[in-house]
């Protein structure tokens, strides 16, 4: 059963980004905007190899998320999880289905040579809502 | 001299809010939406004792901050920064000129009897923007 309530289901439809916190290698924070969406429970998103977050998610699994209300800036859902799965299999399908989902283009405009996109899962274990 | 480039200082006095990041007391990430303002090159934001950030920060003073702009959640500011000051003189002055802000409200309307406001001051160290 979803930890995340029925009233604030809708954010995870909308095209809102997601706004994802994670851990350096230094134990220090950091918080970037990312495209997610669901399956099943769980959240998903998707980057490139070596970028920050990859980096900081190999060494710290633990994420929050905020997403926020566009219509409604306070409105919002707060999701702690952990990194439930991590995969380079099919993610390039992830990133163009999530490009369609924000910016419906069937393939993933913004892609450079050489990248090799991978997926996280989050799954969450603690949700809050406010608004 | 200022880390954040002029091309995006119209955020940091738009009503946009900032997704603050911090580090539990386990090394986990959390992320919440905060007011802020800048006193010179500082960013400032304003809780209330005992809160989760508040508790975060009295470990862990480092913060990554993401302002994005409202209405192009493409463009934004990054910051990761150290807390440079904490103080609870003049907090209530500082939430109040937040109200302003945000709000437009003289006096901080949703203030719980006993609270004690704290004010957070960020020191910018790490300044990265995007659109």
């Amino acid at each position: 059963m979803s930890l995340i309530p029925e009233s604030h289901r809708d954010l995870l439809r909308s095209k809102a980004l997601a706004m994802l916190a994670t851990v350096n290698a230094e134990g220090l924070p950091q918080v970037t905007p990312v495209w997610f969406d669901t399956e099943g429970d769980d959240i998903v998103f998707n980057t490139a190899r070596g970028r920050m977050k990859d980096k900081n998610l190999q060494r710290h699994p633990h994420v929050a998320l905020a997403i926020v209300d566009p219509a409604n800036p306070y409105r919002y859902l707060q999701v702690r999880g952990v990194i439930a799965d991590v995969s380079e299999k099919g993610a390039n399908d992830v990133i163009n289905r999530l490009a369609k989902k924000y910016i419906d283009k069937d393939v993933y405009p913004w892609g450079k040579p050489g990248e090799v996109r991978v997926t996280y899962r989050v799954r969450p274990e603690k949700v809050q809502v406010m608004g």
